[in-house]
């Protein structure tokens, strides 16, 4: 299996590179991970590289038929600066395969399946090979993608439709045209480094996206980091989204084994396939 | 004339009241002051009292033929709570007034405007006689409603039809039911206390929103208080809106003179009418 490796956002180092590279030589002999020299690019600021080089390199490796699967370097900021240049120059090539990552990068997981096109898999990142823990984190990616483990999915995938998004990036995407038609799918949703007036503003917004109606269910994954709010809310999170929930009129189903963690478990949008499709 | 006040998010303290009580009965004499014990409610927390009391006041004021128009008595976080409880519940009456604030009081000036329901005005909140040079700025709000004077304007307001938001307000409405049609409308925008990535995403949203396509242009007020973006951020407020205006393709009118500050100018919604129009 060969697997292209972009940065749609923020750049990774060779060091990352390097360890990623040889943590799966070792465990996934048969996955090939081909590294886009993109991928360590800078341009003096925020991004890896500029938008047009960023989306020239996402764009070369989606409609290469050589790799099965793409999966993002890291998040951060900036995969939705593509989303205008790249979308309506995918050829058929890039239907053929996995698109792997998170976060910022839900972006282009977002547009994607809005547009049905590959396979969007929320999942752990490259980069996160440098997290405590990132080992086991990197293999859940490959797991799926190469042998299709379900032990890497997160324990409610099943039947039903799902998707997973970070709060910021779905609601980002609410309005676009790179929001998915979500009716019927449970929506799991995660958040990182926001405080709570913020997180339920966002849930305000999801819960009353007239594009979301028919959503199947909610599930909360984790909140990490939250930023102390002044003055302090009277609200936890999974309080603020059963509100929310019960204004938009769709059940909350509990919480998701998704999060910024190296616990994130793999989330494959849509139902489960064939040979994918639990026992 | 009678201005009712109310605060569909944080609250105010009575010494706040009584200091624009006072300079309205000496600068606004023909202005009564009414302000709603809601005002000074609190939830234990950040808001001026539980959802539904909010409301309430709300409801109860906006309902209210008595008065004139109502006054939001500050910002902070919270009228998007109240929109599904009131929007459905505004007697005849709530048509024949103003409905003065900005901020966090955008969700409701805006709401109001996508039902084109009363007259909703950008314009400095109560709480602002708090700021260095607060005077002037509650004054600016009290010298359009009572006396239609315009040197209290934006200077860009004219004849074509007009609104302002906050950046966050505004694309926490995309995609809800109280985003109003802006088609052939000058949007103007401001922002405080916000990394540039989060502003260039809010950008990108407004941009890529379909039911923003048709704006007539948009207008850049002040940005204040960015918060340091890690790494830094290559561009500035006023090259990402012009970049963003271009991939919206919607001209960039120039700056506004519009901002979380005491200069803050009155934005009415909509068309400048009847004895209202600049000479």
């Amino acid at each position: 299996m060969r697997i292209g490796i972009v940065a749609p956002a923020r750049p990774i180092d060779q060091g990352t590179a390097a360890r990623a590279a040889a943590f799966a030589a070792i465990t996934f002999p048969t996955v090939d991970l081909v590294f886009h020299p993109q991928c360590f690019l800078s341009d003096g600021g925020h991004f890896a590289g500029p938008d047009d080089v960023r989306a020239a390199a996402f764009l070369e490796f989606a409609n290469d038929p050589a790799f099965d699967a793409l999966w993002f370097a890291r998040g951060g900021y900036g995969a939705n600066r593509i989303l205008h240049a790249v979308m309506a120059k995918l050829a058929p090539a890039a239907s053929a395969k996995s698109y792997c990552g998170y976060s910022d990068t839900g972006f282009l997981l977002g547009a994607l399946y809005a547009k049905r096109i590959g396979h969007p898999v929320h999942a752990p990142l490259v980069g996160e090979i440098n997290r405590a823990g990132g080992d086991a984190a990197i293999a859940r990616t490959l797991d799926w993608l190469a042998r299709r483990n379900p032990s890497a999915l997160e324990p409610s995938v099943g039947e039903e439709p799902v998707v997973a998004f970070n709060l910021a990036i779905l609601t980002a995407l609410i309005g676009t045209p790179w929001l998915p038609d979500l009716r019927g799918h449970v929506l799991m949703i995660e958040e990182v480094s926001e405080p709570l007036y913020r997180i339920d503003r966002m849930l305000f917004q999801m819960a009353h996206a007239t594009q979301l109606a028919g959503v199947a269910g909610i599930r909360l994954g984790r909140v990490h980091d939250v930023i102390p709010n002044d003055p302090p809310f009277a609200e936890d999170a999974p309080q603020m989204i059963e509100r929310w929930c019960r204004e938009m009129g769709v059940p909350f189903l509990g919480l998701a084994d998704i999060g910024h963690d190296a616990d994130n478990k793999v989330v494959p949008f849509g139902r489960l396939q064939g040979a994918a499709a639990r026992p």
